[in-house]
C-alpha cells in the first residue's frame, strides 16, 4: 500500500507556501495535490473523492469566474480560460488529473486546489505555455479560487454533486420501478388472495390491491425525497473561508448562484446564511434521511417479493419472478431472487450511510463541519446504489413478475380467514367456534359450520364470498 | 419479575374465545388485556404502553362510535356511552386501566383490546351494571370495535399520538429555543470575534453571526420536520384487517378521519391507501427522520456552546453560561455546560431511536408491520425528549448566554488569521509571508508585515480592520 | 411538565456552595439533588436514573466508606454508619430517595451528589439528629464522598450495575432459552424436513439441524458477551476527578476494588489505567456490542420461528408454536408469533441501543466523558430487554414448540430438491434438466427422471433418499 | 450506465443450464459469470467484490481440490491443475478475470461461480487447449467446485478474508499507532499540565497520564478485536447446500479447513455447526462490532488531538502536531489537524458499517443469509479504512506531536482548579470560597486565599504544587 505510483516516471518541481515538491511530469496538478496524494494513503483505489464532486467543482469554478469577471474583479480572458477548462473536465476529458482521496482533510481543501491547480495549469498550457514554467499565466489560488475558499466551494459542490445526483440520476430510476409497480397493481387487481397478517393467513385482497401499497409507500418517499431539495438548492458560495463573504465584491453570492443556475439548469440559488451552510451540512442529512426511508420502503417491496415468489413447491409461491441465472452451484432447476436480494442489500447498506452522515454531520465545530467529504460520499454512494438497484429490480425482476393463479386459487380456497365474513351475521363468537373447529378438524369452513349447526349452505354460499370482501378497487 | 402484581387482590372471571381468565376485581380491563399482562413481562413499570397512544384511541374510537351511529351502523346510545367513556379516559381518570406494556404483540393488537374492554366495562357500569355481570351493555369487539381492526386502529392511534406530540410538544419548545438564540444572535451581532475552522482560528466575524448559523439550522429542521406531517395526517382506519375495508359501512373512511380531525382539532384526513398504511410506517420513518435531523443540528448547537464557554481560564471562554449548581463534588468553583450534557446526550439518544425506527419500518411483510409499538414508542420518546431538552436548554442555559468581550478582544487581538485582509493587496503569497513570520516570531502581524517590507504602518491600519471583514451584517 | 412535584408539601432549608434551596421537608436528598430536579425536567417519570444505578452507589460507597476507615483517613463509626445506610439502600427501602433523571450532567455529578446527600443525611437522622439540623454528623462531601469524585465514582458505579445486570439477569435468561432450543433440537433431530436457501426449497435436513444453528449462535454470542466481562470488571474507583487519585490515600484503589469484589460477589478488580476509565466507556461500548451481535441472532431465531409458524394453511406451517390470546379483534380463530414479535422489537431497539452508546462514547473529551448517564442507561434497558424477551419468549414459545410433522411430510415428498441426490450418480446437468421438467410438467421427480431414461426405477430408489441426505447428526 | 463494456470486442458462446450466452473471447470466465455481468449493474466500477475474496477462494479451492484428491474423489492430476490456477490467482495475475459486483446474488453464488469457471477454463487452456473447445479438461462445477456449495464456499471465503485482513493488516497498523501513542505517553510523562473534564478546567495531571489513556483505550480495542477471531476461524466448508454436508466425502470439512490453515499459515478450523456457519454470520457481526469498539475509540483520540493541538492563538495550543500541508486555500499560514480529520471521517464511516453489517447479519432466514457481500463488503472496508488511518495518523501526525511547554505552563499557572489541593487542609467549602473569589476578581488562587485569611503564604507554597496532584507516575 506504500508505495506511490505516481512517483514512477519523470517529475518537474512545483511550489507552494511550504516549498518545493516533485509532481509527474505530465500531470497538471500541482503541489498541493502532490502533499495530499503523499499524506493520504487510506481506502485504496476505489475511495477516490467522487468525480461527481469534481465536475459539481467545474461547474462552480466556471461560474465563479464568469460572476468575477462580470462584476470586474477578474479579467474577462482569464475568465474564458478558466471556463474552457471547466468544460473539458464536464467533457470527462481530464478525468485522470483527479487522484485524490476521500479521506483527506475534511474541509475538502485539498480537492479545491487540486481543481484548482489543475484549471490554471491547464489554461496556461492551453494558452502556449508549459506545465515547466516557473510563472503561469493563471493562478491557482489568485485567479481559479478568487472569491472563493474550499470552506464554500466544497459545500457548494456537495450540493450541486448532491442535488444532480438525486434528481438526474436516483428519482427518474425510483420512478420506474414506481411505474412498473402500478402497471403490476392494475393487472393483478382483480386477482383475488388470501392476505397475510403477522405472516398469518387473514382476510383476502386482491394482489393488485397488495402491490398499491407499494406503489403508495414509493409515492410517499419520493415526495419525502423532493421535500429535501430545496434546502439542498442553496448554495455556500459566496460565504468564503467562515461565511462572512470575506474578499468577494458585493452581489457576488446572488449572482453566482443565478450562474450556476444557468449553466446546470437546476434551480440553485444562494443560501440565506451562509454560517449554517459551512459550519453543518444538515441539507445533506435531509436528502439522506430521504434516501434512508426509501430503502425501508423498498426493503419492505423487496422482502415481499422474495416472500411471496418463495417455492416452487413448499414456499407461498403466489407471483413468479423472471429465472436470470441458475440459482446455485449444486441444486440444478433452483431459481432465486437473486434481484430482490441485490436490493435489500443495497437498502442495508444505505442505512448504514445514513448513520455515517448523521455522525459526520452532528461534528461541526464553531464556523466548520470538517466530515465533509464522508458526508457527500455517503449520499452519492447511497443515492447512486438506490437508483441502480431500483433500475436493476425493475429491468430483471419487476417487469416479469407474474402471478401464479393456481397457487393463488389453492390458498384462498383453503383458508380459514375468510370465516370474518361471517361476523356481521352471526358475531365474531360464533365465527370463531367455526374456524377453530376446521382448524382442528382439518376440515373446511362449510363443513364445521354446517356441523355447529350456525348456519345453513345457502347462507355459507351467500356470506362467504372472497371477492365480496376485498373493497371497492381501484380504477 | 415474575410475580403478577395485579393479582394480588380479588379477582373476577373474564372469558374470550380462549377460556375463562381471573382478572383483578376492580379494574375494567378483561380477558385479552389480563392475558397480555402474563404472557409480556418485558422491560419492567417504566416501559408501559405510554398514554399518548391511550389518548389517541380514546380520540378514534370516540370518533368511530359516533360515525358507526351517523352511518346507522351502532346504536346512538351505544355510541353515547362510548364516547362519555372516552372523554373520562381524556380526562385522564382511567389512566390505571391501561397496564400493558410496548413489548407485546407487534400489531399493537392488545393494547386495543385493552381500550376496547375498558370502554366496554366502564360504559356497563356507568349505565348501573355490575363488573360482574356476565352479559355486559356494550361489547368490546361488536360494538367499541365496530368497523374496526386492530390492524387499523392501532396506526390510526400512532398517527394521531405522533401529530400531537410533534405539533403539540416539539415543535413550540424547538420553536422557543430558536427564538432565543435568534435574540442572541442580534445582542450579538456587533461582537466581533475571532473565527475557527478546523478548530483552529480563521478569520472574524460576529458573535451574532455565529448564533444565526445555529437559528438557521433549526429553522430548516423545524421545515423538514413540518414536511413530514401531511404523512402522519394520513388515517389508516377504515383499512380494517388488511386494508380492503372489510366489515365497514359505504363512505366510513373518509367521515371517521373528518371525525378525528374535529376532535382533535388537526388536520386529519384519510390515508389514500390503505394497504400502505397497515404495511408499512414510513409515515413514521419520515418523522423520525426529521427529529433526527433536528438531533443533528442540536449535538452541533449544544457541543459549540460546550465549547466556547470553556475554561474558566485555559479554554476559550469567549461566552458565558448561568451558573445552576455546583459542577463538581470534588473541585469547587467548578461550573460545568450541564445543559449542554443533557442537550447531546438527548440528541445521541435521539438518533439511536432512528436506527431502531428504520429497522422496525424495514420489517413489516405482506399485509401487516409487526413493530408497530416499537416504532410509536421511539418517535414519542424522541419528539418528548427533543422538545423537553430543547426547553431545558432554553430556560437554563440559551436565555442566559452572555459575551465575554475581554477574552473575546484577547482573542481577535492575537490572532494571526487577519492577515487575510492582506490578501487582495498584497498577495496571497506575501500574506501567507507575514502570518508565517509573526508565527514563528511569536510576534503580532503588524510587526511581521513591517520587518518584511511588504507594507507600511499606515497600510496596516487601512487594510487590516476585524470589523470590515465580516460581511454586511443581517438587520 | 413545568410544575415540581416535590415542593407540594412543607420544606426545609439546605445549602450548598451556591447557597440556599428549599427541600421537601420529609426528604433526605440536599440542595444539589433539588437543584437537579429544578434543572432537568426532562423525559418524565420513566426516564429516572436506574435504580440499578443506585444500588450500585450504594455498593461502592459502602466499599469507599470501609476502605478509608482501613486506611485511616475516615473515623471507623462514620464509616459504619455510612455502610449501614448503604445496605438500607441496597434493601430497596430508600427508593424513593433518587428522584434524578437520566438527562442531567453528562458526569453523573448529581446522581453521584443524590446518594452522597441521602446517605448523609439518613446517617445523621439514623444517629438521632433531625433533618432540619444546620450540623450534620456525616458529611455528604467530607465524609459520604471521601477519596472520591463523580469522575470516578459514576463510572464505576456504571461497571458495578452493568456487570451485574449481564451477569445476574441478562446470561442466565439467555441461557434458558439457549437450553430449551438445545433440548428441542435433540427432540426433532430426526425430523427429516426440505430445507430453504433464498428463502426457496433446497435440500433437505432435519428440524434438529435447524433448531441446533439457533443453539449455536447463542452459544456464540454468549461466548462474545463473556469475553466483554473482564473490561466490565475493571473500575475507575481512586482515578478521583481526572484519573490521577489525587485526594486518595496509598493503596486505595486497590483496596477498594477488592471491597467491592467481596460485597458484591463478582470479580471486580481496579483498572490498569484509570484516565481511560474517566475519559473513555470502552467497555460499555464492548458489552453493548456484544448484546447487539445477540440481538442480531435473536431476530433471525425469532423471524425463523415465525416464518416455519406460519400458516395455518397458506403459509409454511412446519412447526406449532402455543395459543397464547386471541390473535386479532376481527379475526376468529387466528393465533399469531406474538412472542416472536416482542422478540423482534426488543432486537430493534437493542441495535437502537447499540448505536446510541456508539455516539455517547465516541464523545469523550479530555479528561471526561459526558455521555456517561446515556451510555449506562441504554446499556442497562438493552441487557433487560434482552434477558426479558429471552425469558418470555422462552417460557410463552419456546418450550411448546412442536413438529408438524404432517406438514413437514407434505413439503420434503413434494420437493424437486432432492434431485441434488443425483450428482454424484449423473452429474450435475442430467440431474438439472430432471428438475427442470419436474418443474415444468408440475410432476415428481421420479415421474420426469424416468421419462428422461436417465435412471431406472430402482435406482430413485437407491439413490433419492432424504435420510442419506442430512449427514451425520449430532447426538 | 447501460452499455456492457465486457462486450465490445470478439466474443465466444458458452453454455450453462440456461441456455448460451456470449462471452468476451479473451476471458475466462463463463456463462454465469456473464449473466451475473448483465443483470446487476449496480454501483459502478468501484463497487466490485473485493480481490481479498477473490483471492480467499483461491485459497479454499485449492485446498479443496487437495482435499478431494486425497480422500479419492478428484483426480489427482485435475487436483494439480486445480491448484496451480489458484497459486495464478493468488499471485495477482488473473485479477481482470473476477469483473462482478458486491450487489449480486445474496449467497455470492455468482462470485463462486466466477472462480470456478475462470480456474476450469484456465487450467485447461495451460493444460493445451482453446477456450473455444466445447468440452473442456476440467469442469467448474463437477471438479472445481467439488464437495462445495456456494453456500459453504462464500462464508468460508469471508472468514478467510476478513481475518486474513484483521491479522495482517488492521491489527499491525492499530498497533503502530498505539506504540507510538506509548512512546509519546513515556516522553511526556513528566509534562504536567491542567486537566479538562466537561471541557473544563480541571485538576492537573500530565500530558503523559493522558496520553496514556489513549494507548489503554487501543489495548483494550485490540483485545476485543482480537476476541473476535476465534469465532472468525471456523470455517463453513463442508457444510454445501444447507449445512449437512451433502455430496461431501468422510471427513472432509476437518481436513478441507486443515488444508487452508496450513496454505494460509492462520489457525483456521472447522465450524462446530455448520448450519449456523451457512445461516447466520455472527462471527462478522461480533468482528465487525470490534472494529466499531475501536472507531469509537480512535474517534475520542482524533478528537482529543485536534482539540490540544487548536490555535495556533485562539485555541488550547498545548501541543503541536507535523504540518504537512498548508491549511487553507484562503487564510495563509494556517495548519489544520486534517490527519485527525481523516482519521475521524474515517471512523464515523466505520460506524455506519457496523450499522449495515447488523442489518445484513439479522436477515437470514432458514438455512441461509443472503446478505453475504454486503457483510463481508462493509468488514474489509472497514478494517482497511481503519488500518489505513491509523497508520496515516500514526506517520504523518502522532510520531511529530510535541508539547508545548510554553502553553502547558501558562495554562496551569492560571489555572484555578489546583485549589483542589486545599480539600484536605482547609474541607471543601473553605476551598470553593478561595476559587469562587479569584475566579470573580481576576485574580490568582494565593491572592484569595491570603485575603481570605484562610492560609498562609508557606502554607500555599507547602501545599499548591501542581506536580503533587497527579499520583504516581507509570514508569
Amino acid at each position: 500500500m506504500s508505495h506511490d505510483p505516481h512517483h514512477s516516471g519523470a517529475t518537474r518541481t512545483e511550489k507552494d507556501t511550504m516549498g518545493p515538491i516533485e509532481v509527474p511530469a505530465d500531470k497538471y496538478w500541482g503541489a498541493q495535490t502532490q502533499r495530499s496524494l503523499h499524506h493520504f494513503e487510506i481506502g485504496g483505489d476505489t475511495m477516490k473523492m467522487p468525480l461527481e464532486i469534481i465536475y459539481a467543482f467545474a461547474y462552480l469554478k466556471k461560474a465563479a469566474a464568469l460572476t468575477n469577471a462580470d462584476l470586474g474583479v477578474l479579467a474577462q480572458d482569464k475568465a474564458q480560460k478558466i471556463a474552457a477548462v471547466c468544460d473539458e473536465i464536464l467533457a470527462g476529458q481530464l478525468d485522470a488529473e483527479f487522484p485524490l482521496k476521500i479521506w483527506q482533510t475534511g474541509s475538502g481543501t485539498q480537492s479545491n486546489m487540486n481543481v484548482n491547480e489543475v484549471i490554471a495549469n491547464r489554461a496556461h498550457v492551453k494558452g502556449g505555455g508549459q506545465l515547466s514554467d516557473e510563472k503561469k499565466s493563471v493562478h491557482p489560488n489568485d485567479d481559479v479560487n478568487k472569491s472563493q475558499s474550499s470552506n464554500d466551494t466544497f459545500p457548494t459542490a456537495m450540493h450541486i454533486a448532491g442535488y444532480k445526483m438525486l434528481v438526474e440520476y436516483t428519482i427518474p430510476r425510483v420512478e420506474t420501478l414506481r411505474t412498473t409497480l402500478d402497471q403490476k397493481a392494475r393487472e393483478f387487481m382483480q386477482v383475488v388472495k388470501i392476505g397475510r397478517t403477522h405472516f398469518m393467513d387473514a382476510t383476502p385482497l386482491t394482489l393488485g390491491q397488495e402491490f398499491s401499497g407499494y406503489v403508495s409507500q414509493l409515492d410517499h418517499g419520493l415526495k419525502a425525497l423532493r421535500n429535501t431539495l430545496d434546502h439542498l438548492s442553496q448554495l455556500a458560495l459566496g460565504g468564503t473561508a467562515v461565511g462572512t463573504g470575506l474578499n468577494t465584491p458585493e452581489g457576488y453570492d446572488v449572482a453566482v448562484a443565478q450562474k450556476i443556475a444557468e449553466l446546470t439548469g437546476h434551480p440553485f440559488r444562494t443560501a440565506e446564511n451562509k454560517f449554517e451552510s459551512l459550519a453543518a451540512h444538515d441539507a445533506v442529512v435531509e436528502s439522506m434521511g430521504a434516501l434512508k426511508q426509501l430503502a425501508v420502503s423498498l426493503m419492505k417491496i423487496g422482502n415481499d417479493i422474495r416472500m411471496l415468489s418463495s417455492g416452487p413447491r413448499s414456499g407461498i409461491g403466489e407471483i413468479t419472478i423472471p429465472e436470470n441465472e441458475p440459482g446455485s452451484s449444486i441444486m440444478p432447476g433452483k431459481v432465486n431472487p437473486t434481484q430482490s436480494e441485490a436490493l435489500t442489500m443495497v437498502c442495508a447498506q444505505v442505512i448504514g450511510n445514513d448513520v455515517a452522515v448523521s455522525i459526520g454531520g452532528m461534528n461541526g465545530h464553531f464556523e466548520l463541519n470538517v466530515f465533509k467529504p464522508l458526508m457527500i460520499y455517503n449520499l452519492l454512494t447511497a443515492a447512486r446504489l438506490l437508483g441502480d438497484a431500483c433500475q436493476s429490480f425493475n429491468d430483471h425482476c419487476a417487469v416479469g413478475i407474474e402471478a401464479n393463479q393456481e397457487r393463488i386459487k389453492m390458498h384462498l380456497d383453503n383458508s380459514l380467514m375468510l370465516v370474518t365474513a361471517l361476523n356481521p351475521h352471526i358475531g365474531y363468537d360464533n365465527a370463531a367456534k367455526i374456524a377453530k373447529k376446521a382448524h382442528k378438524e382439518g376440515t373446511t369452513l362449510r363443513q364445521a359450520a354446517l356441523d355447529l349447526n350456525l348456519l345453513t349452505n345457502e347462507q355459507f354460499d351467500a356470506w362467504v364470498k372472497a371477492e365480496d370482501m376485498i373493497g371497492s378497487l381501484k380504477k
